[in-house]
């Protein structure tokens, strides 16, 4: 871990102290401050998309959908500094806000996430039909690949017009084709929803109540007596050796023997609760989150790039993002009356998706594993 | 490849005469005769399954399934030499043989693979159901378990009950349940077809010709004139040579690489002639054996075994076998009227058999890059 690692027994490092913490959460706060400005110059709260007809990016303008992202992670960074370094805040406070904190970038979170699992679907159905794909996606084939697609729809999502969101569907068999239309009319909906209640939470009082709070934060911070001469690596540390013994608890060395097929394990189970198995993971993909912003309190603005921890979230991203895509297909398919081409469709679907899944594992352990490359 | 390796470059190795050719001939002749008397004697052509009631493993004596093995072994030892050393044997008799020997184990050898289909899709059904597996099977969970669980299967596909055949139902959700049933009655009815179509061939005037010929082989071997004195060696190099070029022309930076997510890419084709791209793969297995037996030709009794052919080979056959089942899958899948529970369980079960088969390149890929170790 060399240079990027904060022993807090090393005596060459040097002490942070919560003047670190107070810069951070300042710095935060005004980025929310300045995100929640734009967000309304923007029109953020206008456009809502029409039911059964809206496509990602096609309601906001490029400039709100940046402001809404800038949005929820500043209120992410403000909430995770609460709770890494709950002892040098006053506690009331800061117990009170963390829950809204969470409600809010939850909230903000659920249109883009309904909008990047249809692509994510929508463009594994056209990998899975062998359709020639978009020339922005010409490597879209397989694991990296889906990795790459999915980064091409976030940054799609926001242009007014999508070319993967209205494919051609000459080359897809009729079950795909009515799978991916049955994912889009669901899934749109979802994100209609989403989008509405997005906005009525921007307008509730509950909101502004949040927004107050942060505009004090951004220039006052409420640090404990104690916190100006306290050393912040300790509480850094611990938020690290979470994460370590998260991990620890991980089957890694499943995951790292390729082809495990472990993910597909209960893909057809009857059991309810679809895949607990997952739930460890999504949980160390949290800690690492926490840990990357503990590491920003402690180094600033000089904050080094670490590859391995960048990775590793990436990994565990694709983790999340096929888990829960692997669940809307899942869900299509109960939906009744459909026709057996179909729901056929969303079962390749669904088992491809939980292979990601499984691909997404061994991208983690091999990036876990991998030596720091430091570059600061 | 050192001592295994037979270079026809290399002055120190000894010239391989066809004599030694004659002399495999004739044991793989009278191992035929010796499984034939067997088969017979072992009421091989009794007990054909009763129609929607077959289970693998119900008619025929575990003697009778051993001696049917022994003869589809020594037809296809006797096939491949006649090719790889064509040039050293009468060529009209040779080429009116190989065709007869390609039939007659071609035929023997369905009701087997409809067998061993079921078993590897039953199983493959219990495993994505999360359902508790036999103690035999209890770390059949995964890629190497699945080989091992085909492994049982076979084994165990004499067995006059076979507990696998009759799995508990209870752990399956409805779609499971009734996509194991239409699998059972579909590949139960192609068994029961597959095993009259082998007793006709057994009994037809076509097969005793066939016994007839294998019956002079076993004692006069025709070889031509110059036979005697020729080096077997430069033709057993010749059909390694076929083999690794082959390999060479298959895409092995990807299969190499985990989760590449080829194999599935046409998984919702809307071309009916499934995965072509598996055509080369099974090619390679054909050459792969012909240059197997090409081996034990020049090796005679003392041939060594060599594990990195051994494990590529196995690879290679797990391949075919996920391949067909696969398509067993999606085949099932278009039966008229079924629920749309059934045919999104055996969507499910296609993908994951797609990932058996990149899974048995990936396997194949690391065995065929292992360094030879041979074990004389």
């Amino acid at each position: 871990m060399a240079q990027q690692h904060l022993d807090p027994t090393d005596p060459t490092a040097q002490v942070v102290s919560g003047d670190a913490l107070a810069g951070y959460l300042r710095a935060q706060a005004t980025e929310f401050l300045r995100a929640l400005r734009l967000h309304r110059e923007t029109g953020g709260d206008g456009g809502a998309p029409a039911r059964g007809k809206a496509r990602p990016g096609e309601n906001g303008s490029q400039e709100s959908v940046d402001a809404a992202r800038a949005l929820r992670r500043s209120a992410r960074r403000v909430s995770a500094s609460l709770h890494t370094f709950r002892p040098l805040l006053d506690a009331d406070w800061s117990e009170a806000i963390r829950p809204e904190l969470a409600w809010l970038s939850g909230t903000l979170a659920m249109e883009h996430a309904y909008a990047a699992r249809l692509e994510r679907l929508l463009l594994a159905l056209h990998r899975l039909s062998g359709a020639t794909v978009l020339p922005a996606q010409t490597g879209a084939v397989g694991m990296p690949a889906a990795a790459d697609a999915q980064k091409t729809a976030t940054v799609d999502a926001a242009a007014p017009s999508h070319p993967a969101a209205t494919p051609e569907r000459g080359n897809l068999t009729v079950g795909a084709a009515k799978a991916g239309a049955l994912l889009e009319r669901q899934l749109t909906l979802a994100r209609t929803r989403a989008h509405s209640t997005a906005l009525q939470a921007l307008g509730s009082s509950r909101f502004h109540a949040v927004a107050d709070n942060i505009a004090v934060l951004a220039s006052e911070v409420p640090l404990t007596p104690a916190a100006a001469t306290a050393d912040l690596r300790p509480l850094a540390a611990a938020a690290e050796e979470r994460l370590t013994d998260a991990v620890a608890a991980l089957p890694l060395v499943t995951a790292g023997s390729p082809y495990n097929a472990e993910a597909l394990i209960h893909g057809l189970s009857p059991d309810p609760a679809p895949h607990p198995q997952d739930a460890p993971w999504h949980q160390v993909r949290l800690l690492l989150r926490l840990h990357r912003y503990a590491r920003e309190v402690l180094h600033g603005d000089n904050c080094p790039v670490d590859v391995r921890l960048l990775a590793s979230g990436q990994a565990l991203n694709r983790h999340r993002d096929a888990s829960e895509a692997s669940a809307a297909a899942a869900q299509a398919a109960r939906t009744p009356r459909i026709a057996p081409a179909t729901a056929y469709a969303l079962g390749v679907l669904h088992a491809d998706q939980r292979h990601e899944v499984e691909a997404a594992r061994f991208a983690f352990q091999q990036s876990w594993q991998m030596q720091t490359v430091g570059t600061p």
